[in-house]
Formats: structure tokens, C-alpha cells, sequence
């Protein structure tokens, strides 16, 4: 039995290159990019007038010129005007190019226009106002957004604006979440009174969504032949194989067993912790199995803890350091495994996270699952954990 | 011009009920539960072992039986079995219902079995220990998830538990999103010298997949008759239209008068805050129209300040309280209005949310969303803002 540490290290050092696929720009949220953005002009590509009113060249207003004849119009989406007379003025729209012999934007609001004639009627008129200058965010070929940036509606922006309407991001892998267990039904069946219907996979499913992973999802009895025919067929065709159940003590629990006839590298089986102890995880040339506990806590807590960090470290190269929060009760606990306590989520007025546990009735509960938003790690070695004190969290939604 | 507060309330005071839909529970992740759900039986639905071992009677073990004769075996999946000498022992596997006459199981961690005889190696057993008792989380018909939860993988593990195979959800609004004005060209397009690309759509389109809403997407030119044509039939067609561009002061800024002219309610123009001072937000019988400012930073504020909680109010009822976060340097902003800061967030091992401003050159700054990660709104009436003060933020990644 390993330590989580040592687990986490064994999980990063088993980590997979799935490649790199190239998919629309509008496809892509929430997926890692695989090159590097650079700009192709600059930002702004033009000095973009930034409020609507007039143009003027600062020379004349400096020279005590307050009004100004209106030579024409600048509408965003007109190639580059020019003002003939640095007397006038041109009327300038926000997004259009500033027009030649001009420097400096008045609005709307600081201006009387009649009879074609601007009066300006503030006097705190600065040189270069209301004008966003080409380059000034970004020049050509400015990198803009780094590969392996996890991909938000802030860069898909970025990468419409640089016509990235094809972007290279990290492949998904192919992943096939199995059941065990003889004891479950589907969910649209009626169980008997000995039987309970599969929940775990739902709930791994819809946590690979986060990825826009669609899994693929099987069920398997605990007959040793039928486990052994189907693994070794998705060892085969898929890239990573969840499975829950089949890897405790139990005498029908044949996972361990069958993953070694198969030739799966057994990489570790049992981590220092609660939930989720009998986690075992191992390798077979392209395939990861994360075969997980069956309780539905445990199977759930190593999904968040393992398996996302496995997934980031394989395709972002790094695992974002988690939130820590504050405990708002005093905990309890004996054993020496680090403890994973569900917890619910609050922010306090000065800027703190809050965690309040939710214990629920242990690893079989999964109905408290849905009164806490995350897990708070709780490290061995101790028994006591005080109200005040702060723990890391990982958030399941 | 409305305050941020005003224009909230107005926000609010305009939700719109969208109804109900019949959906699988497996695409329902992220959605809003409009059902309260109720177990369908005791959970868990019977004596639930939680540990691979034996099960005895416990009046057994108090009375000084240490050797127990394993009679036979109660696996996960099969009908409960009866323990017919309360002398002896049924291994039992967890998941399995606790046999008839046991109340008691002993792990195989703290047996020694021989020749079908189980000896008990450790004093310290408890009655009833590792069994999940019958409806010891939950009894049936208890309210298990309410109505307007937003369903995570949590409860989607609930609902399959229960045989939701079919989950009552609000309706998602069908939406319209429309790009305007004359500078834009598609992102595949090489843009001319005073041309850029369309971005604004991009961003506004992939943060409504946070919601599961797949909107169609336009682009009108700033031709008044267009805009009329088009903007008269997305009315009748769509349950929400989200324009960016053309509602400032500038001469082409056709939306306003044009929604005018086709009976669309004006519910406020202009709000007092920075980015994003024009947005235009009104409704016409079915159709609610947020006709968003043209600059990126502006559409993209005003979609995750006042869309996200317009959503939440129409489909949960309300919005979820902000995060604080602590501002890590000092700010100064001149203009008497809400300031909307791009920030870059952190925790701290304190336990606390930390914001770094990554100011940007203003709304036309595209590039700068990249660099931060949530908006943190600073109030009007002040010039100063402090390193060490908290203020909420709105997250976007």
C-alpha cells in the first residue's frame, strides 16, 4: 500500500502523448492548444479611433481653434481617409481608421454640432485621446497565446481575430468506462431487492464531458471468462479503459488478477487513503487502466484526484495547484490514510474560500455526493483537523 | 444612463420561463433540474455489506467464539442468503446483503482462514460494524435532489440511482448571435488594411456551451434595411437575440432606433460602467434582445455580468452569490463608474482568492482577456482602490 504521494508520482510518471489533431476554432473550448499563437498583424492593425465624434489634427485645437467644419465621414469599415484641411475636421466612427493628418478624437458628448460646424465645448482635450494605436496591444508576430494553454472564450477570440479558423490541440483520448458487478441493473430497470442500478459510470461519464470526452460505456458480470474476452478486446481499441469495482479483497474480484494474464504492467494496487483505497492502476503499451474502487464515493474521489491529474500532466505537461480552503468544523479522524472529506463550498466577504463537511455515511453514500462540491484533503499522520485550519480542495462542480 | 444595479434589477425584473423539457439523463450534465427527485426506494435498499469478509452473529463473538466454520458465500448480485448455525460464518463480498441471522462483518484483514474454519485474529470488533444499513442515508420517498438544482456529475450518480433514465430540465432558449458592422470579415478571410476579423461572436458563442447552448451565429453590415429584414424574422424565430455592435453614438449605430421601429420594448440604454457603457437591453413578446457594444472586452463583460445572471434567473430563480477576492495592487480609475477590472486569479495557502489587474488598453484589448481570468468589479464613487481590499469577481474560464 503506497501513499498518495507516491501514487500521484507513479500517475505522473505514466503519463501518454496522445498526439496532436487539428479541429474548427469554434470546436475547440476547453481543449489544449498544441502550438504556439503569434500574431499576424499588429494589434490593433490600424490606429482605431475608439468613440464616436470627431478628428482633428491637436496642432490646431493647441492653436486655439475651438470650432470646426465637418469635411466628411470616417465609418468603421472604409479604407484610411484624409483631412484635406487641418482647420476641419472629419466625423470618425469607432472602429474606423483615424484619417490621415489627424491625431485626436473628441466625442459626441464634448461637442455641439450644427449647421456642419463642431464646436468643442471642453477645453481638457488631450493629444492622442480616444485613439487605440495600431500595434499598441501586440506587434506582428507577437506570441499571443503559449501551447498548452487550456483553450477559454478569452482565446477563441484571440484566435478568431489572428484567423485561426483551424487550431492544433492536444487528442483526446479514447476511453471505455466499464461497470463490474453482479449486483447491478440498468437504469431503466426495476431492481430486486438484492440488486442496485449502476450509477458510478454515469457519473464518470458525465465527468469526462468536462474534457468534450463522449466515453464509450460497457457493463461486465463478474464471470472471469466474459472479463477477460472484453478487456483484452479494448485494450486493443481504446487509450484508456475506467473501470469501477472487481478490485478489492472480494472473492469475485478477478480485475487484479485478469489485468495480470492479460500482461498489463501492474504500475500500483492500494493507496494510503479514505475513500478509495483498493485503486489500482497499470499499463499496457498504449492503454492506462484506472480500474477503481466500486463504492461509488471512492470510484468518484479517485476520478477527481487521479485520473484529472493524469489527463492534465499528459496533455497540458502540468496540474494546476489546487484552491485551499478554510475548514469550518473540527474533524475527526483515526485512521493513518489521508482523508478525503467531502465538502461544501462558500466564499466569505474577506476573500476566503470556505469548506464545511458534508461526512455523509462513508464511501457507499453516494446521495451526500450531492451535498458537497468537493473534496478537501485532509493529510495522514493526524487525527485532529481544527476548524481555522486550510486544506487543498478539488472541485467536482 | 442606469446604474449597475438598476440595470440588474431590470435584468431581473425580465426573466422569462422557457418551460420544461423531458431529457436523458446522461445529457444532462449542466443542465437545471425542474423536478424534485424523490428515492424510489430506502438508500441503501438493503443491509448493505461494506467490507470483503465473513458475517456472524455477533452474540456469537460475545459469548467467546473466536473460530467460525464458513458455511457458504454471499456474492454482490445474489438473492440474500440465511445463516442456518449461528455458530458458523458465510463469507460475504462487499456489495452483498448481509445474511439472515448476521449483524456483524469481520474483514478478511482481521481473519485467518484455514480449512474452511475462519479465525477472528483481532479482539476489537463491534456489533453492526461494516454494514451499510437499509436506509440508513436515505428513506424512500425522501426529497433526495430538489427542483433548480444545476445537475453535476454528483447528481447525475444520484439520478441513475434512482432509475431517472428521464430527467425534467428547463428549457434552454433557442439564440441568435449577431456580429454588425462594416470592418468585419470572417476568420478565414485575409482582412485588408482597415478590416479585422470577427471575434466577438466566437467568444459569446462558446461561453453559451458552458450552458449546453448550441446558438446559430450571423453577421449583418451596417445597411439599415438589412438589419430590419433580418433582425423583424430572428424576432419571430429565436427566444433571445445577442448583438455586438452598432448601439453606441456613432452614425451607423442603427440597433436602437431599429428595434424601435419593430416594436421591440427598450428595458435600458447605457449603464453606467466601464467596459460596456452602451448596451441596449430590451424584449419584444417571446424574444429577449441583448444588444451588447461592438469592443470585445465590452460584449464579452456584459455577457458574463449580465446574460449569465439573466440565464440564472430565468431557469434557477436566482443567482449564485460572487467570490471575493483580494486585490493585489492598488488601482486608480478616475471615471465615476463601475469598473469592471480584468484580473488574474490565485489562490494563496491562506485560503484565500487572490487578483492580480492585468489592465490592458482598454475595451478594444482583446488580446489582454487572455492574460486574466475573471472580472472584478470595483464600485462607482471611488478613484482609489487598495492592495489588500476585496471585491467580487466574475470568473469566464
Amino acid at each position: 500500500m503506497i501513499t498518495v504521494e507516491k501514487a500521484l508520482k507513479i500517475v505522473r510518471d505514466n503519463v501518454v502523448d496522445f498526439g496532436i489533431e487539428e479541429i474548427p476554432l469554434s470546436e475547440s473550448i476547453n481543449r489544449v492548444l498544441k502550438e504556439d499563437w503569434r500574431t499576424d498583424r499588429d494589434l490593433p492593425p490600424y490606429d482605431r479611433v475608439t468613440m464616436d465624434g470627431i478628428a482633428i489634427c491637436f496642432d490646431s485645437f493647441e492653436k486655439g481653434s475651438r470650432v470646426f467644419t465637418v469635411e466628411g465621414i470616417a465609418a468603421a469599415g472604409m479604407p484610411q481617409q484624409t483631412l484635406q484641411d487641418k482647420a476641419t475636421c472629419l466625423e470618425v466612427m469607432t472602429g474606423s481608421i483615424l484619417p490621415n493628418n489627424c491625431d485626436t478624437v473628441i466625442r459626441y458628448e464634448d461637442l455641439d454640432i450644427q449647421n456642419n460646424q463642431a464646436h468643442i465645448t471642453i477645453e481638457n482635450i488631450r493629444c492622442q485621446q480616444n485613439v487605440h494605436f495600431k500595434g499598441q496591444d501586440r506587434s506582428q508576430n507577437d506570441l499571443i497565446v503559449s501551447k498548452n494553454t487550456i483553450i477559454s472564450p478569452a482565446e477563441i477570440g484571440v484566435g478568431a481575430s489572428i484567423g485561426k479558423a483551424l487550431v492544433k490541440v492536444a487528442r483526446l483520448p479514447k476511453i471505455m468506462v466499464i461497470s463490474t458487478g453482479d449486483e447491478l441493473v440498468k437504469i431503466d430497470e426495476q431492481p430486486l431487492a438484492h440488486q442496485i442500478r449502476r450509477s458510478n459510470v454515469y457519473r464518470i461519464l458525465t465527468t469526462l464531458q468536462d474534457y468534450n470526452i463522449q466515453a464509450d460505456s460497457d457493463h461486465i458480470n463478474d464471470k472471469p471468462e466474459e472479463i477477460r474476452t472484453k478487456i483484452s478486446r479494448y485494450l486493443q481499441d481504446y487509450d484508456v479503459l475506467i473501470l469501477s469495482g472487481g478490485v478489492s479483497k472480494g472473492k469475485f474480484d478477478y480485475i487484479p488478477q485478469i489485468m495480470e494474464e492479460l500482461g498489463v504492467q501492474k504500475l500500483f494496487h492500494k493507496i494510503k487513503q479514505r475513500p478509495g483505497k483498493p485503486f489500482w492502476f497499470g499499463q499496457k503499451e498504449g492503454c492506462t487502466i484506472f480500474a477503481l474502487p466500486g463504492n461509488p464515493v471512492s470510484s468518484f474521489m479517485c476520478m477527481q484526484r487521479y485520473f484529472r491529474a493524469w489527463l492534465a500532466w499528459s496533455q497540458v505537461g502540468e496540474v494546476p495547484s489546487p484552491p485551499f480552503a478554510v475548514l469550518q468544523e473540527d474533524v475527526f479522524f483515526k485512521p493513518d490514510l489521508t482523508y478525503y472529506l467531502e465538502v461544501k463550498i462558500s466564499y466569505s466577504s474577506d476573500g476566503k474560500i470556505l469548506a464545511t463537511p458534508k461526512k455523509g455515511n462513508g464511501s457507499g453514500d453516494l446521495a451526500n455526493l450531492s451535498n458537497a462540491d468537493a473534496f478537501m484533503e485532509l493529510p495522514r499522520g493526524r487525527n485532529d483537523f481544527s476548524a481555522g485550519e486550510v486544506f487543498p480542495i478539488y472541485w467536482y462542480r
